[in-house]
């Protein structure tokens, strides 16, 4: 039996699951790959922690060059997390001629494009299926089973920290900080929850889909991002009341004929009948619609050491089975000038959902509904709902029909000098898309 | 640019629309395979309508044999549904050193291991993506996606035609006669209904999916098999109070350390707010609970001409891109003896829906009870639904707690013999598993 000889690097979370799954499904993994895949060296930064792991002392090193610089690995592991030294073991590690696998999103949202490039120059691979939702297989299903269509959507849930927070705010009508409080002891939020809350974690991930689905690297920075740490629960409450639930969404969009792809990371109501509305906790759900097979839903565990390694493992028994074929372009992005671009977030067109506190006064309503019209923004509903303390002014509830965003910000700008504001207009997205025959 | 020419045998709704798309994304798929996948020949029996679906006059042949024949054609995509016939044609495609595409579950169901063997014999694959859940890329993750993970259970809804009818008579109170008529006027079921109400088509794709998770292809007769054909509304009214839905459900488990896997197709109750609860119409949906991975749901279209076109269509791609491969066993369940065997139907354990008519007299639920308490059955609830007429006796609904199930049979053929009876017991399993994080 051949073997196929990996070095890891990084043995924290997600790290340490692989080694210990790789070791008690070793016989499955050998049959289903038709070789041995053996970690051969370990790089780490604290011995004392690997051994604990049960790791071999032997195996170990603290070096990481010793695993990219080794000519006898096929392959290397790059679980670290991190920007600059993750960017310089794998570049390192493909000129060498290895194969990489990675779950580090941050990473490829920014060198993405770059190290894609350098994998196709050395005839090497890099996969990263763990880098977005997970264990769920979902880069695999953009890139293999839905193949053969034009992606029209993909859009959904893929931070569960966020997720769980947002239903633990819902459901438990907690605070922010709370909620955030209870994610961080139930191990859903790390000591430094600002990657996730701010959503840029989800917005690195929307550029990984992005880049397979429409085969272009976004820049990180033409993402539009709203995090969930302003979400207050008045609004959460009210939404509840309209039959909204609040989802912080990763949401990739492109319109047929049009070269612009909608993408973007924000907090988002949703019916609550919506079949990502019932994705609680720290689960995660895409929808993805194809031109030729309609909407899909994958839902599985985004993140924790076991999902992530069952993705980590998976990644390395491809690279076990296939050898290097150069007429096999599944990452072919790297090579291509794609045709699109990212569109702008003040031309895309949604419902919003706006909340003004206002002297209760008459015609308070009325001027600001003569903004909207002005604008062309039509007024689908107004509710004002009940309140204890008026000292924040009374709250106006105005949900707004499918419009363009840069005339409702231009309405909200306007409607935020009015006098009687009491403070800046609060503005969430909706969002209906249907999946068919829900 | 090299060309991956293919020969297609059927062109009805599955094939004209595998033809048609191929066109349609044409540029696509080039880029994505590498190649140009082109389809050479095509073999129908009416050359009338193929000429319709707009087919040159000069690509089409009558004469399967042709195709298979063919010294230029590298695979040949099987869509003309039956059995005799494709087994013909696929046995002698692969003996040629053709690759083959197929989305035939009932000829898999009856010769898969046979035709795996070949396959491997010949170096060959067949791959069938769409024989199972249409354009939901399911085969792909059991074998890939998730190739890492022992597998607990895969169950869900895999006949769109079953659910569209259970559906029906659901949320619109119809009778199973009204909803198979509607489920045809609306292009959901066939003319000829049998293999889908019967749950043979489910048994089918269930026998698949056991033989790409456990590496044996069951007899389809070990299969327990249960149609929905006599499903009464009444008990779908009475299961709706007490909280429950009716699904057809494919049903795969193995227990930890077990070598029995439980492999049934049975119509099912399952509480309201489960997740395949909310899935309706003609969708397919199913759960994959892997060791390391956890729950993971996958939904979509599981028919249609385009959503099945796509699995087809992936198939393809996935055969243009990759050389066949000694060391890559993908479907290396031929080769290998598998350890595991399908467990009986009398030995698996389940919840239990019993519905009984009885002459409404005093003593009548003592004498139900004792039978079930002298087989240590313990009953969880009681219910008399109130009926218009007594002509079929009162009905009384008892769900019954985890029983194995012979005991509860033994006790239902007692129960039966109860001079009270007004007929025969109606069972039907109720299934909880509890998908983590709901
Ligand atoms: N955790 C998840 O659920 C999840 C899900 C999806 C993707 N990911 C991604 O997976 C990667 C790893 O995540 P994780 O949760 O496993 O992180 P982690 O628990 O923080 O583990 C990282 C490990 O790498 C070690 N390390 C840091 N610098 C090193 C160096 N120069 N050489 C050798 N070892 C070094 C750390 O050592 P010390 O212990 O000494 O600091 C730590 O043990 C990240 O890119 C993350 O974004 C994680
Ligand atoms: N439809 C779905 O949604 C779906 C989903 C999953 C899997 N599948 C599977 O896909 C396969 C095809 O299904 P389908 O719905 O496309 O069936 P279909 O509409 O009945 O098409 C079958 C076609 O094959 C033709 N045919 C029959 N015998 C032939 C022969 N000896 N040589 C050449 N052509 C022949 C038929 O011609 P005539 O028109 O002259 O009879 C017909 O056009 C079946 O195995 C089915 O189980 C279907």
């Amino acid at each position: 039996m051949n073997s196929f000889k990996v070095g890891l690097i990084g043995l924290g979370n997600v790290g340490s699951r692989v080694w210990h799954n790789l070791l008690t499904h070793k016989e499955l993994l050998t049959k289903k790959s038709g070789k041995t895949i053996e970690i051969k060296k370990i790089a780490v930064r604290s011995p004392q922690k690997a051994l604990k792991v049960g790791v071999p002392q032997e195996r170990l090193t603290t070096d990481w060059k010793e695993i990219v610089d080794d000519p006898d690995l096929d392959a290397v592991v790059e679980l670290i997390g991190g920007i600059d030294v993750p960017y310089e073991i794998i570049t390192q590690a493909l000129q060498k001629g290895k194969d990489v696998v990675t779950a580090n999103k941050a990473l490829l949202a920014f060198h993405g494009h770059e190290i894609a490039s350098l994998a196709s120059k050395h005839k090497r691979r890099i996969l990263f299926e763990a880098s977005v939702a997970g264990g769920i297989p979902l880069l695999q299903a953009i890139q293999d089973g839905l193949v053969a269509n034009r992606f029209l959507m993909i859009s959904g849930i893929v931070n569960g920290t966020c997720n769980y927070i947002l239903t633990e705010m819902t459901n438990g009508r907690m605070s922010y900080a709370d909620a955030l409080k209870k994610a961080k002891e139930m191990g859903y939020a790390e000591a430094d929850e600002k990657l996730d809350v701010s959503g840029e974690d989800s917005a690195h991930k929307a550029a990984i889909l992005c880049a397979l689905s429409y085969r272009f690297w976004p820049k990180v920075g033409e993402i539009y991002t709203e995090g969930i740490e302003s979400v207050d629960p008045f609004d959460i409450q009210y939404a509840g009341e309209l039959g909204y639930v609040f989802k912080l969404l990763a949401i990739i969009k492109k319109h047929q004929g049009s070269k612009e792809v909608e993408i973007r990371v924000h907090p988002t109501l949703l019916k609550k009948d919506h079949i990502l509305s019932s994705v609680s906790g720290s689960f995660n759900a895409v929808i993805i619609k194809g031109d030729i097979v309609g909407d899909q839903l994958f839902y599985g565990r985004g993140a924790g050491g076991d999902p992530t390694a069952s993705a980590v493992l998976s990644d390395l028994v491809e690279l076990a089975r296939y050898p290097y074929v150069e007429c096999a372009p599944r990452l072919f992005f790297a090579d291509t000038e794609s045709e699109y671009k990212v569109m702008p977030i003040s031309e895309i067109v949604s419902r919003y959902y706006l909340r003004l506190n206002v002297v209760d006064k008459p015609g308070v309503l009325a001027s600001i509904a003569e903004i909207l019209g002005k604008k062309n923004i039509g007024i689908s509903s107004v509710v004002q709902p009940e309140v204890s303390s008026f000292a924040q002014g009374v709250p106006l509830v105005i949900m707004v029909h499918d419009a363009k965003e840069k005339f409702f910000q231009e309405a909200c700008l306007e409607i935020s000098r009015l006098p009687f504001l009491k403070c800046k207009p609060i503005v969430y997205r909706v969002e209906d898309f249907h999946v068919q025959g829900e």
